[in-house]
């Protein structure tokens, strides 16, 4: 019926428009300081009315992180399908990683913010899964690629996955892409200084990217800026 | 009188006492989160007691986090007094941060987690003058890095300074120091790959840590663990 579908319309509208102030703050103040008041008020809608569209303030969260962990997720999944080359996998995954996080910016800020609470807190279980899964691609790559040769040896791949992760993810508290410098040349140049950090001896960084079967590698780093 | 000084020997330990658990919660539940009474909970104290030794919890994170802070600048300009080799340089403010981190674990975890907060509300102006004088020290040291053909000049070094600071202090997040592999080996090897992604075609890491004015550098990397 068309009243019930303009019904429709406006509810995830409404809802559309709950999540987004919802993230906005939880990303600037923190889960723990929001309340469900000051949702509904950034929303414009009465906190009662608020828990006809979500049960509680954690049924927000988990629509604003699970859509942000699957699309993360599924992109890990392309990257490796796509390529076996050490070199590109690593330039995949941190090409990915930035864009998840320039499709979801609040998310990604409220992951990294979050991370105590969101890693320890039973509620959030699927947090913690998520973490796992991107943590075990990061490492396949890296162990792969120290095993053949392309990665130096002498530094351990956890601390290689750590550094690169946090450099990566915390660009969501700093970085504003501008029409001079966007999110893929930020991903090429992590990319220029992180490889160069873990290339085994002799190993060429722009010859890996661009030979073997390095598909969906970004074109070779740009002269400068 | 004996009788005054057993006071204030018991009130030192008392702020002492809270000023730790108070950093404690801080550190896992955030700032805003985190009340008097929880603090005072936390050190057997009642809030209406804790407010003899602060006037309010402001001033707790105030205590915190201004000798985190000021023990950081100090280590930072006792380094560039050091030396003016850029490789010697950049392990010595590696060594610094981490050296601090593990002197103020829950500051340093707090000066992160609460980044947004302390970084935008005036009432911690100090906060914002502190990183801004750690952003100089290292601006000054890549800068002059690349201007003397000792740092790639393909990369803007704003961007390495925020992937090296970022990946630095998250260590804070996950780094636990054992008998195998302490605060000194993380900074050598987190030295040993941006070091690598920094440096210009043709530049020796190790060479650089061992040569010129490379007083306080760290001996060289070790070999596999």
């Amino acid at each position: 019926m068309a009243s019930s579908a303009v019904d429709t319309e406006v509810n995830q509208d409404r809802k559309a428009l709950i999540i987004e102030k919802a993230a906005e703050l939880f990303a600037s103040r923190g889960i723990a300081a929001t309340t469900v008041r000051a949702i509904g008020d950034a929303a414009g809608i009465l906190s009662g009315s608020l828990y006809h569209y979500f049960g509680s303030k954690n049924a927000i969260v988990d629509e604003i992180l699970a859509g942000f962990l699957d699309d993360l997720t599924a992109r890990y999944d392309a990257v490796l399908k796509e390529s076996t080359n050490a070199i590109a996998q690593v330039r995949g995954l941190v090409h990915a990683s930035l864009d998840c996080m320039a499709a979801h910016p609040h998310a990604a800020e409220i992951y990294q913010n979050d991370a105590n609470y969101l890693l320890t807190a039973p509620r959030y279980e699927y947090v913690g899964k998520g973490a796992a899964s991107v943590r075990r691609s990061w490492l396949r790559v890296l162990e792969a690629g120290v095993a053949n040769g392309t990665f130096r040896n002498d530094v351990p791949t956890w601390l290689m996955y750590h550094l690169l992760r946090d450099a990566i993810w915390l660009t969501v508290r700093w970085f504003e892409p501008s029409s001079r410098y966007s999110y893929a040349e930020l991903a090429d140049d992590c990319c220029n200084i992180f490889l160069k950090g873990f290339v085994a001896p002799g190993v060429d960084v722009d010859a890996g990217a661009g030979a073997g079967e390095g598909a969906g590698a970004p074109p070779p780093p740009k002269s400068n800026r």
